[in-house]
Order: structure tokens, then C-alpha cells, then sequence
């Protein structure tokens, strides 16, 4: 049995190489599969990314049948297979390094192999016979990497900004639920980890739920950013070997495909180096990140303990602690989550290298930019819904150390304020401090007021807002 | 003499201790003189933060006048005080160190102080007669370093915002008058510093001035972020120690003083210890100063030789080059830019981790964050003026020399793919790479095409846009 | 038939529950692979930590037997499963992913499941009898996962410095052989982009040898500095519930099984805490890393063009350049390494903020540190293996455009300082910029030299080096 | 009068200008004033920069006087203005903004003219008589801003590294000191924040001060990577215009006046452009720095409270903590130390950047490496220096609180382990949590132990570290 059995023979512009016969990529691919052997993440982990190429190949593929550039059952075959791929067929073929050099070409040569030769099966040929049907002359026409990847890389980030939008809000109302039921819950605030004044657990989760509900706008707005797209510039954004009216009819078509409001950037030129929305993305995760990894230290710190920690909080337990500390259980979702957080932060500064990094009419670190990005956004969506599922739906409150806090702490002094001074309250919170007396002894002893204005003063609950009205006619 | 010609004492929480005579600040500024030595940068070194404390202290000292907890002498003696601060008196009174431990107390302490006593010099009294006017009790009043601090902070890069927004402008105006300039400039275009395809340095600084243009509603976005501020919360948000009415008081005073539109954060206990929009705009100059780096490193590599490099373009002589080589005149201007542009980036890693690091219910590194983005908005500024000034508007194109480029190349074979082919016109380049003959000789030499329609087609002008009528008619 | 034909029960602190009969891992491996979904990356990624885990097990069982701790038999059947997993075996069943809460519990009890399984059956048991020998009795005795899995780590961090030093010397000793080789290319040294003054391509790429022949000493350093281990320590380091002599037993046993020259640290509080060996390896590895990427920067500089760029060298040929453009070919390979270059320092960041992330007597945050350590030295290796491999083996020099630059440019007049003085050298070289003259038609039209003493001084070969004694006798 | 009285006319390659009458500096100065205006920070804000070029001015003086290039007269003039230098005179006149373009020359160039200026004073001539000695002919002879610049720059550095290295023996000093006070303080050590197992706050504060501790060979092995210095080099590392011997005799003469075994790099060419010394050194002082967070985030999570935190141990009081909250008293000292490890942090990002950005045969943006690379060396060391003053030395212990923590603790179960086995011990340590009641009594009640068995092996003290001689007599 000759070789032919394994392999085909395909040609390009530095020789002869054999293809294994079973596979849909070509020549090209299998160059790059040889140069790139670093991260070991295929293109294919990111399906959004494998989705968005083929969109944006079908959308090309009929604008230049609209132009009568490509003839209908060639345009009809291209768009045929990249429908299957959208479907989610052949995203195994899609195997080329995340990290490649290139700018991408290597990405988007390895979308047109497979789906030339997929169209070639459609249309009754075999798979390299390409002068029936060719990856750069009929699945590339009328583009180049340079406006192809960018925009697939787009349209799979805001896919992925749409699912990471979704936890976002999921994990705003969990917290939230926690701010309602908590909202009896008295405590002391805590600034500096110093005893400040007094507030509700309820607010305390609101407040995370505030912070990440915050999330939702801006992320939108990030994505509204991406959807300004360079497809139809090709090489350098001059649109180089596109027909006039080839642009609009491709955008257009990708609108349709995708479902998701694309719009031709104003200056393509710009729009072909620019990294400035990737950059600007990656800033608003990082924030996302911050949020995320603060909460995360307060829900380790609240539930710290149960003995030698605050304990005002129990997260649910979701594994053993310790492989020789009995009894041990840690708050393992929220470490997980700070990890996540660290690690999107640390792409936003490879992120940054690689945007400064672009040089006169390209930035060939794109394909770090995407994959770093694509991972962030990923990560994020997965930590959000696992905080929420795992840890935040599952807290408690332990109510009565909460409130003992409240009820030992000088803190309250600080009430007294707008009655008796910043003066007096300073002494009076010092000698609570030296003795150990609590404050209310001590005002009473020092005559300052009696035990009933003191009372209606010192309830806690008048002090978890503005200055009450009756609190207001006492003084 | 005696001692107290030169010293007044005052008295805090830890005791008493002497202040020199003829200062405006008090203790507590002076602990904080002694606590905190390490950067050198004082308060004053940017005059926005201290108008704009000088404007929180104004507007609540009116809030507090209006509900009639304050007297009207004092309230009038304190805003008087205030006023001469925001027309420049008083500025190097606001010393302590931008670096500092207390959340900003210091920085509170130190306006309220010297405040207190400009006031009691415009009551007639000396300074340090705090039973009369009292820096926490009546300057203070219905505040706490958690809400003021942060309020003057936003309120301050508002204003270096402005600034920058306007250097931003003048700049992308310069790049933009220098993209008409050199409209007829042809060149070839580089992708990956590889011959692409061929462009007019116009294109090249209009996507300059585009990218930067881009900056403008991206930084007026992120101010109008700023603008939600946590005045009325105090100590952790819960405005206690408020009454009622206080804060939309406060608000409606400040909005009026400083002419800038704040509105109070809905949840003023997230927006107590949220440092969300720190971080964003931290993100957002860091993508401004990523689009300025690579802009930067593009000028410098256009300018290089002028011998042994591309020089396409001509920087203006700033100063002798060299101390060593006599001649050499070099791009220091954006060699200067590039390294602001490292220093922001480099402050965003410090945000991100001073953000990472609030606990509860406040951000401690808080002084830190509001030092480095004032920072990074001030370089900024300074950058892009200089940038403007010192370089881009006196740039000159060497259109010989960008000519030729064109001429010699190879890729203008990529305007032929449209009629030859793919194949056929990598066959014809690899030939004129490996032999040094022009592309046109060879497609003439192998009758693919003749002169004429060759020679149209080649048009360096017909190759800055998308394929014409006339070049299609041929076809 | 039944459940138990797919299923065994096993139980931990949390209750029981059903794992898949056929797999080595138990019950807190199950809840692991439940809790931490986010990477996709399994410890088996990296088979220098299943190896190391295996080499600490196996060292740790060995010293329980010395002490007659642990039964002969059973330490027996430890050792054995240790020994087919260092020889490559049961690797898949290492299956947590490596961002995982829990400090690394997850990890050791991968761990100790697996191998405590794999010794039930060469006792004769069926997996999951652990009354015969169990997970955390047995094969974590006198262990923690916190003085284990600090341990592997660093022993698996030394395992791939080894691969990655060999990779730093094969790199070095290929620039080096092409410094040799460009020994006579003569060219312009460039300064700040712009043309400064003569040296030989064989200096250039030398230099390059010698800043990667740097990092091999640096890397062995902090080999080094990792050696030192916390084994013993256990829960903080106070080595609770070891024997007075298990430490030295156990670390005395791991030098014999790896072959790695581990010491136990003086301080094992201190050790089991601190992540300074980890920050400092990456700081190290960042510096690699900067090295990379600019000599990446130079390469893709120096072959820029073929016609618009320097063209000083050619890069070997990977791929296709370009699916729009014919003929182009990029310079893949480095461009792949600079994004190397740019994860490992976006890895830095990251592992910066976890390991300040430690709180008292652990730092939790230790799994992402691993994790990135490892990537960033597998991908440093991957790098240079790559770029030596596929790059920098196969350039070759454009010597007549090396030559050209050096007689076109202005820069010689350096040469001519020290006999004509720098004020008369300025003169010329501006004459010359301005004119397009050659500098030794202008000092000679200006009598400054006869053209015989001016040939002497401007040899290009002797600017490559100090004033030689002829040129000195001249003046 | 004339405007000779105010100014004197200089000239440089551009051109004519007035420079001030009175200032040292000259020309080229005041050039580098007009077009570098960003941070405001003169190189005289960093003495240990001014003296070391002083320094290195003088040894170059001295070579070519050995060699008889330059004149005795001249050659002693130029020494004695550097040794006035040295001794601290004219550092005023160092005013070149730290972040300037050029590579250093024009901090190179403000040495040259202050330099000369003085000089000719000292010889009896006016300022500006440069045909008398030159500050580029004379000052800089044999010598480029290229070997000069970054020389002085690694000079100043090994100068701060001394004193940072002072301060961080003092810092551990303090902290070990603090250890042996608090050896007989009980408490339990805590992983995760959850309670752990029993140790000493001595062997806390042990911990610390090893950490810290070990930074000192650290750092010292920076420095003397740094004294490979690249003097004698010139303009790209050839040496151009220098004699044969002059290298040599540079760098001794300038071992003898700095004091300090600098040596020649092996390697100029590569030593030109190289980088690696300062990554390296800013990683390492990155470690530092985490250090420092570390321990300050432990200092104030233990004295959190009084009433609502840790409360372990307390910090002096520095200020009053709050405008609002009397009597609160903040960790300030500490927070402000977290600030400055997150600068040093930051710089490090800024570091790596500019590092990256080297370009052939220099790196442009090494004003921006040397400028923040001096500020984290300087900032570390303040920040040790008030870390141990203002706050270590004056902590105290609360005995009682430690003690508490430990008797109530369920973490006591741990030790039972060895004893009574993984299983058992969980279900009593389950048990305890659930229940409320004391580990010991619940093993009482189960009759696992005897209550004097019990209470030796329960002994805190026993737990601090391996297991007795007793304790295992009694298994």
C-alpha cells in the first residue's frame, strides 16, 4: 500500500509537505503545528474563537458572492462548512498554539484549510484539490489576517463577555439575597481592622453585591467597544484588493451570522494596529479582578477562626482542610477565586507588553492579546459562578458573635460625638480602652448623660444611618 | 524670650506638643511630618488635591450652616478660609507626605487644621484658640476622613482630568494637521517590519491622531465616573453622625463650588471602600499610555539613521545627540514619552495592588492610589504637550527616500492577486526576491500582462484604497 | 448488576461518597476535581511535580520505616507505588487542576490516595481498604501538605531549571558560532536608532551569546537557593507530630531518591511561610525572559525588510508569511518568543501579588505560584529551544549591506576626535548630513588630513576596538 | 547694563545661547532643562548619583593624565572640581530632570559643564572659556554618556544598597529581639486564618525577623553584580577613541576613589546594552518588598480589634487614627510601609518595560531604570529605618488574648493524631466545633485518654515543636 494512503501532497510557497490524508487542515497548518510547541492550548480550547472565524468566513464568503467575485456553489460550499463549524463540528482541527508568531496568519490559514477542504467535500471533491476550490484564493478572498483574526478575536471575546455578564448578575443577586437576610444581623464596621461603628451584616453584603453588580454596565460598554470591527481592510487597513462596496456587504453579513451589532471602524489603518480596546478590556477585568479578590479576603476574614478568628460568618464546607489537621475545613472557593483574580491581572501586564509592543502598520503580538484575554474572560465567568454556587448561597451568619462585638466595642463613643464633643468623647473612649469599662459606665459615672438618653442613643440600630429624628429632639 | 514666641502648644488624643508659631497646620499635621518621611511629595506638589479639599471643606462647612448645627460667623470664617486656599494662599501649609499610613487621615487633618486657624486669624482670634473654632468639632463637623478624603481625591483628578483631556486634543490635532501634510507622501506600509503594502505617510500619522483622538470621550467617560462620590457617608457609610438633609446638602454646595456635576454613590458603604473606578482609570491611562509608547517607538524607528535606518521622516533638533559622536542628534522627546508612558504602567501595577489590599469597610492604601493616578494624569499631560510642542509639529517627511521604498518593493505584487492569482503571484515574487528584478519586469518578461495595463495597476496611488473603477474595468 | 461494579464508597470528614471503581485517586480527590474547575490544567501538566511528589512520599515513608513508625511491609508497598510513578506511571490519575484553593491539601491528597492505592494492591488489597493502609495515616504520616507540597514544588522547579540551563547553553553556544561566523561582516553600530559608529556583526551577535551565557550561572543560583526545604516542619514548622529525628531522616532519604542536594532550612516557621525563594526565582526568570525578547526585538530588526527595512540578516524561512500577500515571509519564530517572553513577565506580576497574599503561618496562594513557576520555566525552554533550533542556526548576513551602511555613514567622524577635536568633527558631520557628502571628501576639501593619513583612521577595522599604536603614531 | 551681566553666550552643535551668569552648568544644560519638564526630580534629589559621577569624572581625568592626553593642570583642576563634589558642594546644579530622553546624555553633559565650569574657576578662568578646558574635549575625554552614565549609575546604587543593607540588619535585629522577648507567649498559629496548631509569638516574630534576615546576603550579592561596570567602553562597547591602557587605568583609579571593587565586564559590547544587573536587582528588591507587606499585613491583622479583632499584640501609638472616631489609633505605620512595597512593585513593572525596550546597541530608557530603581532602594530603606523605630520596637504582647485563643482551641486535636489516629481524632475535633465543648473533655468523656495522659500530651509547650521523649513513652 503506497503512501498515498496516509497523505496528500500539498504545496505552498516553500515547497512539497505530506498531509495525514484523514485531516481537514493543510500545508500550512501543519507548518505552524511544527514552529509553534509552546502553550499546548489549541486554538480549538476557545470555542468561541473557532465560532467567531467561521462567522466571519461565511459572512465573507457571501459578501464576495454578492459581488459576483465568487460563484454561488463555491460560496455556497464555503458558507455550508463554516455553518457545521458554527454548529460545532471540526473544532478539533482547529489545532494550532494559542502562542504563534504570525499575527494570527497561522490561525487564520488554519480556519481556511479546514474549511476549504470541508467545502472540497461538500462539493463532491476530495480534500486538497484545491484548484477546485483554494484557502487563499476563494476562502480568503478579499481579506487578510490582519482584518480576519482581529475581527474573530472580537466577536469570540464579546461571546464570551455576554456568558461572563450573565455570572456577573448571578452572582450580584446571590449576594444581594445574603443582603436581605443578613439585614438584621448588628455588627461592628471595621476600618483599618480597627473597631470603627456600627453596621449591619446586610449592609456589608450589599455592598459586595453593589460593587459586582457595578460590573454589568461597564462590561456591556466593554463590549459595545469590540463590536467596532477593521474586516474589509485587509492587509494594512487600506483595503487593498476589496471591492468598493466589499466592506459594508461583509459587515453586514457578519452582523446577520452573528447575531451581535458589528460596525466598521471609522479609520481602518488605525483599526488594523490599534490594541487600544484590548488594552482598555483587559483594564476593566482587571478591576472586575480586584473586586472580586477584595470580597474574597473579607469573606476569609469574616469567617476566620472558628476559635482564633472573627468567625462572624461560616462559608459552606466543601472538602477536608488539612491532611493532618483534624476537623480543619478552609475556605478553599474564595482562596481559588483570589488565585483567579492574580492571574488576570498578571495577563493584563503581558497584555500591556504586547499592545506596546505593535509597530507601525501591526501588532504581531495579537495572538498573546487574544489568548491572554479570551483566558481572563473565561476564568472570571467560572470563579463568579463558582463563588456563587459554592461558597456565597451556602453562608451563614453567626449572629450572637456578631452582635457581642457590637456590645464590647468602644466603637460606639463615636455616636456621641454631636452631643458631647470630639473633647470629651476622646477621653471617655480612651478610659474605656485603659480600664476595660465599657462606654456607657463610664458617661453614666462622668454624669454626662443619663442612662436613658444614653439608651435611646447608643441603640445600636439608630446608628447604622444619618442622625435620627428622635435621637435629633434628645440632644 | 520665651519659648512661646517661637511655639504654641496644642493637644491631641496622645498628649501635648509644641508647633512652631508661625505655621497654619497643628499637631496632628506635625505628628504626621514626623511619621511619614519616605517620598518627599507633599500635597502641595499638586494644587488640584488641595483645592479640591479646600472645596469638600467649603461645601460642608455651608451644608452644616444650613441645617444650623454650625454658627454663621464660623461657618462664614471657614469658608473665607476656604476661598483663599482654592485662589492659591496657603498651599505649602499642605505638607505631610503623599505617602502615608491612616487612610488619608493625615491629609483630612492637615486641611482641617489649617483651615481651623485661617479661620480663627478671620475671627480675630490667634491661631490654636481651638475652643473658638476647632479643626474636628467645626471644620470637621458631619465629616470623617472616609467620605472627604476620597471625595477631594476624585474631585482632584476631575480637574487634572480636564487638562490632560486638552493636551489630548492638541495633540491629536498636531498628528492630524501632519496626516494632510504629508496626504501625498506615498510609502510602503510594514507589517511584522516586513515589506506589505504600499500606503501615504498621511494614512500613517491619521491613524496617529485617530488612535489618540479615541482617548478623548474614553477620558471624559472615566471623570464622569469620578464624579459619584461618597460625601455624607463618614466613617464606613452609614452617615452617622449626620442629620437627614446633610448629604444632599453637602452635595448640591460642592457641586456649585466646584462647578463639576458629583451626585452621590447610591450604596455609600460600597463607595466607602470601593476603589472600582481608581483602577479603571488607572486602566484607561495606561491604555493611553500604551497607544503613546507605541506611537513613540514608531516615530523613533520612521527617523532612524539617517544613514543606516528608514529615514522617512525628520524629528526637530532638540539638543546634541552624543557626547562622543559629533553630529548625532537623537529622538529625545519620544524617548522621553516612552519612558512616562513605563512609568503609568508601572503605577497601574501599584494601583492594582494598593486596590487589591483594602479590607471591610476601607481601602487603606487609598493616599497611595490618588498619589500615583495624579501622577500618571499629570505625566501625561506633560508628555503629550511635549510630545506636541517639542516634536510632532515640527516633523518633516523625506519623500525621496519614502519613494523609493515604494519602488524597490516586492509587495506591490499583492495588487496583482486579484487578476493573477495567488499562485502565480507568489511564483513572481519569490523571483524578484531571489533574482533583485522588479516585479513589473517579470510580469512583463513572462507576457502576463502588459505594460499598459500593468502600469495602471501598479499606481501606487490606486493602491490606498479598495479596488477602482478604472483598475476593475481592466480586469 | 450493581453500582458497585462502576462505584466504591469512600468517606471523609464531609461523608461518604461514590468514586469510579477504576481510578487510583479517593474521596477528597472527587471533591477537589468538583470544587476547582477553572484552568483545565492537571498537576500531570507537569510531570516534574507528579515525579517530585512521588520522590517526598516515598522519602517520608522510608524515614516513618527507620523510625519503626510505619510497618516494613507498608513502607514497603509506599516506596514501590512511589517508584512506578517516578518511572512515569499513574501520572494521569494526578488530576486536580493547579489553581486550586486549600494551600495544596488538593494536591497532597491527590497524592496520597493515588499512591496509597497503588500499594494496596501490591499488598494484595483492593483500592480503597484503607484500614490496611490509608491515604492520610499511612502515607501522609508525619506530614502536612504544608512542609510536602512546598517541598515537591521546589524540587520540581529544580528538575525543570536543569532542562532549562541545558536550553540556555545550547541557545548561548549558537550565537556564540554565529559570532564567530560574522566575525569579518563589518556594519554600523546604532545607538538610540541612529547611526553611531562601527563594530562587526560577529560583536553584535556575540554580545547576544555572552547576556544568555549570564543566565546560566544566575539559574544555577536559584537552584540553589530552592534546595533549601521545609520538609518536617509539617502544620507552621514547629514540626508537631514528627520524631526528633524524622526531619534529617526524611530530607536525608529525598537527597538520596532525587539526586538534588536538598538541606532543611534553619527556620522552618520562617521556611514554611516564605515565598522569597519563589519571588525571587521568578524575578530571575523575568530577567531571561527581558533578555529574549530584546535580542527577539534586534533579530526581527535587523532582517526587517527585504527592501524597506535594514536587511542586515536573513532568518530561515518557516511558513508563509501572509494569506493576502505573495512572497512575504515573517520572522515567526522570535515573534513567538517575544509573546513567551511577555506571559512569563505577566507571570511575575501574578506570582508577585500571590506570594504577598501570605497571611500569618501559610500562604495559601501557593498553587498559582507553582503553577506559574513552572509554566514560565517550561516556556523559557520551549523558547529558546525553539529560537535556537528554528532561528538562529540557520541566519546568514547580507555582508554587502553591512558593508554599505559603514561607507555611507556620517558616523566615522567619531574616529576622527581625538586628532581633530569635537568642535571641528561637529562641523563636519552636520556639513555632511546637510550636504550628502562624504565626511573624507569634506575634511580633505578642508585640508584638515591628506587623504593617505585620513584612509588610515577611518579603516573601518580599526574602529572596532581602542586607538591602535599607528593610528596613535599618526597624531 | 548690559545683559552680560546676567548671562554668559554658549554654543553647541544647534546653535547659540544665553546660559544664567551664575550657574555652573551650561549650554547642553540648559537645553536638557527646556525639553525634559515631567517629574520635577533633579538628578540632585539623588546625592549617591551626583557623587558617583563626580567619581567616575575623576578617574577617567586620571587615566588620561597617566596617559599624558590630558594636561596636569587640567587634570588636577577637573579632580579637585569633582572632589569638591564628592564632599557635597554644586550638587545644586545637577537640575536635569531625572526622566529625560537621550540615554543619559544629558545628565552626562550636566556633569561635563559643571564640571569644566568649575574647573576653569579653579584655574583662574571664567565660566564658559571653554577653549580652556572643554567639557566635552577635556571633562569627557575618552569617554560616552554610554559607559559613563550607566557606570555612575551602578556606583550610586552599590552606595544605597549599603545603606538599605544597614537598615535591614537593624529591622531583623529589632524583630529577633521582639522574638527572644516574646518566647514564653503562647497562642495558636493559624493557616488559612483558620486555627491551626499551638505555637510562640516569639517564634512568630522569629520568623520575621529570619524573612527579613535573609534579604541581607541577597542584596549584597546584587551589589556585586553591579560593580561590573562598562567603563572604557564608549559608545557601543568597542572602546572607540580611547588608548589601549585606558580602560584599565579608569577602573582602577576608580576603585581607589569610590572605595568600592568595581571591575571591567568581560564583555563591552554586551555590558553597553545589557540590562540584566538592574532587572535582576529590581526583582530582588520586589522580594524584599512582598517581605515587608507580608510582615506589615501580619503586624495588622494581629493587633486588629481591641475589642472586634486579634488583638495578639499592640503598636505604639503614633497619631490619633480618625477625624471622627475618638479614640481610635491606627496601625499607620505599618499601612504606610504597605504603600511602599506596592510602589517598589509598580517600579519594578516600569523596570521590566524599559528593560525590554533596549534596542541593538543601547537601552534609551535607562534614565527611567536608574531613576526608579534608586527611588525603591532609597524608599525600602526609609521604609525599614520607620518600620523599626515607629512601630517594632515598641510592640507589646497580649499575653492573656494569646493564651485564650489557645485554651479554647480545637486545634489542640492535632496532636493527638499519632496517638489516637487521623479518624478518630476528626470526629472528636467535628464534635467540639459542633458542640461548643473543649476537645479534652470530650476525649475524657469517650474514655480514649486518661485525663493525666491527656493533659502531658496537651501540654501547649509540648506542641511548639517534634514530639518529647514523654510524650512518646506514653504512646
Amino acid at each position: 500500500m503506497s503512501d498515498s494512503a496516509f497523505y496528500r501532497v500539498e504545496k505552498d510557497l516553500l515547497g512539497e509537505r505530506q498531509v495525514p490524508a484523514d485531516v481537514y487542515y493543510g500545508v500550512q497548518t501543519l507548518r505552524a503545528l511544527e514552529n509553534f510547541n509552546i502553550s499546548g492550548i489549541p486554538i480549538s480550547h476557545f470555542p468561541d474563537l473557532v465560532t467567531a472565524l467561521a462567522m466571519v468566513k461565511q459572512a465573507c464568503a457571501r459578501a464576495n458572492r454578492d459581488l459576483g467575485k465568487l460563484e454561488s456553489a463555491q460560496a455556497e460550499a464555503i458558507s455550508k462548512a463554516c455553518e457545521e463549524i458554527i454548529a460545532g463540528a471540526l473544532h478539533g482541527e482547529f489545532c494550532v498554539d494559542m502562542i504563534q508568531g504570525g499575527a494570527g496568519t497561522s490561525t487564520n490559514m488554519n480556519s481556511n484549510e479546514v474549511i476549504a477542504n470541508r467545502a472540497l467535500e461538500l462539493l463532491g471533491y476530495q480534500r486538497g484539490e484545491y484548484e477546485q476550490l483554494h484557502p487563499n484564493v476563494h476562502v480568503n478572498m478579499s481579506q487578510s489576517t490582519n482584518d480576519v483574526y482581529p475581527t474573530a478575536l472580537r466577536l469570540a471575546m464579546v461571546f464570551g463577555l455576554r456568558q461572563l455578564e450573565r455570572a456577573t448578575v448571578a452572582l450580584q443577586q446571590a449576594l444581594a439575597e445574603k443582603g436581605r437576610e443578613f439585614n438584621g444581623v448588628l455588627k461592628m464596621g471595621r476600618t483599618q481592622l480597627q473597631d470603627a461603628v456600627p453596621m449591619s451584616l446586610g449592609q456589608e453584603f450589599n455592598a459586595f453585591a453593589t460593587t459586582i453588580g457595578e460590573e454589568v454596565s461597564r462590561l456591556q460598554e466593554m463590549a459595545s467597544l469590540l463590536m467596532e470591527i477593521n474586516l474589509g481592510g485587509t492587509a494594512i487597513g487600506t483595503g487593498l484588493n476589496t471591492e468598493a462596496d466589499y466592506r459594508e456587504l461583509a459587515v453586514a453579513h457578519l452582523r446577520e451570522i452573528s447575531g451581535t451589532p458589528v460596525t466598521p471602524a471609522a479609520d481602518l489603518v488605525e483599526a488594523t494596529s490599534d490594541m487600544g480596546g484590548f488594552v482598555l478590556l483587559s483594564g476593566m477585568l482587571k478591576r472586575t479582578a480586584v473586586k472580586l479578590s477584595k470580597i474574597c479576603n473579607d469573606l476569609r476574614l469574616l469567617s476566620s477562626g472558628p476559635h482564633c478568628g472573627l468567625n462572624e460568618i461560616n462559608l459552606p464546607q466543601k472538602q477536608p482542610g488539612s491532611s493532618i489537621m483534624p476537623g480543619k475545613v478552609n475556605p478553599v472557593i474564595p482562596e481559588a477565586v483570589n488565585q483567579v483574580a492574580f492571574t488576570v491581572i498578571g495577563n493584563d501586564t503581558a497584555i500591556a507588553m504586547a499592545a506596546e509592543a505593535g509597530q507601525l502598520q501591526l501588532n504581531v503580538m495579537e495572538p498573546l492579546i487574544g489568548y491572554k484575554l479570551l483566558e481572563s474572560i473565561r476564568y472570571l465567568g467560572a470563579a463568579m459562578e463558582s463563588l456563587r454556587r459554592d461558597c456565597v448561597v451556602g453562608i451563614t451568619a453567626n449572629e450572637a458573635v456578631c452582635r457581642g462585638y457590637l456590645e464590647r466595642s468602644v466603637g460606639l463613643v463615636t455616636a456621641l460625638n454631636p452631643y458631647l464633643g470630639y473633647g470629651k468623647t476622646s477621653a471617655i473612649a480612651q478610659r474605656a480602652l485603659q480600664t476595660g469599662r465599657s462606654v456607657a459606665e463610664l458617661v453614666i459615672e462622668e454624669q454626662l448623660m443619663t442612662p436613658e438618653e444614653l439608651e435611646r442613643l447608643l441603640r445600636p440600630e439608630s446608628m447604622l444611618g444619618p442622625i435620627l429624628r428622635e435621637a435629633k429632639a434628645l440632644a
